[in-house]
């Protein structure tokens, strides 16, 4: 039973704007990667495509509260938790701290919340259960280490 | 004196991701054209190089909430209204519209908050009024818009 | 009979990056776009979804020598030529126009060719021939278009 | 003295496109991550911001040659080597192998040449000599590397 996940990044070239910093949109990106690392650290792709109909978790809600920017090469962190856990979705919290600053700051906090749906054969998403394999391994994380 | 804004557009190929839909981060890519083609149509350009030193408008806050994908060569509207005006701030409300179905879908909706700041020599970010010859001719959008 | 096709853009600032300009990976995007946008002139998608099973057209190769940079909001030229045409395979080349500027300068030159294939159920490409109902539109550009 | 560097990655979601794998856009993407990385393991960083004016490295050409797909959560090697060392210039070649597939292929292969210069305090870029302690560390790869 996992709750939680951190994966370390560096900022990219091609992740910059011409503000000098990293654009927004791209937090959403780091977020989902560090989704994705999460799932295969408990032995799973977020594409499971080994059910039929394959399975996916198309995203429904997502924001971003920044509160300093990220530059190029900037090392920073990527801390998942669970959030909430019900049968058909999955809520996450993300922070971000720069780890180029010494102490490292956060820089963004942001959430995810994401469905399990199947593909279906007219391309049509259908909301339905996590699979078991997955949904066993995966629990909310406690109150103090969301607070 | 301006409200609102509405940017039509088409997905492409490279906005969209395995799962044969846009990517949900691009959803935030398309907020921030709305919000520049709405500050060029009274005059402006986002970057407002004529200052000394240069201001710009960092987002602080981004969300998005998603009803149905957009896939590949789908015509869409992003529709900008402006919800809080402050003397250093900016909040945005986007709702987004399927254009290829019919009758269209409204399928996301979103908010940014911006905040205007000077570029210091020194790399810096520092808050600041908006110039008021971008914020004279912008005004809250009437309760009944944003409803 | 069609051999060329221009498409007007302006640069997004997402498509920037930290050193002010458009990042180089982008021009690849622009060429695809122009492409797109010309088939849809044509009549078609370039997911050829109509068929069965449905065709793609995945680069084999791609260039891009750059002379000038684009900046943020730049308004620039896409002018696809198409270069060869075989049954199987077409090349484009595509000239990049800074309108911003006056007069207007190239400021990019490229290439991308490309492979019709059918998606196999089981994941793999295999290339094809080129629906006639798309070919029959598509002719190669006369040698003085091209110098 | 070096003349290569490999870097290792997997195919994240973003990367993807509806076709199911890597859009081909990104190949170029992870071509300037391997050469920043081969950059820092000299000591350098690509924007040699320590340099009165500024340093940069725009891209003057960029080629790919692509053979097979990656699709996501690939796991996949960038391979540069140098192919050639001007005095104001630098020209790479990068193989992508897929590690994902037993034994690994070689999906990609393709090349950037890029080209130092100043950023004048107007913006424009002028070209200007590879600093000698960035180009003392590197050198070309020997003909048997390169065929």
């Amino acid at each position: 039973m996992a709750f939680e996940f951190k994966l370390e990044r560096r900022v990219e070239f091609s992740e910059t704007d011409a503000a000098g910093i990293v654009h927004f949109s791209n937090f959403f990106r780091y977020m989902e990667a560090a989704e994705h690392a999460f799932f295969r650290s408990l032995g799973h792709s977020v594409m499971l495509k080994d059910f039929d109909p394959p399975l996916g978790f198309p995203r429904v809600h997502a924001d971003c509260d920044y509160r300093a920017p990220l530059r190029f090469e900037d090392r920073f962190e990527i801390h998942l938790l669970v959030r909430e856990k019900r049968a058909k979705a999955l809520s996450y919290r993300f922070t971000f701290r720069n780890l180029s600053i010494e102490p490292p700051v956060e820089v963004a906090r942001g959430h995810l919340t994401v469905v399990c749906v199947t593909h279906e054969a007219d391309g049509r998403l259908a909301s339905t259960r996590i699979p078991s394999a997955l949904a066993d391994r995966i629990e909310v994380a406690p109150p103090e280490a969301i607070a």
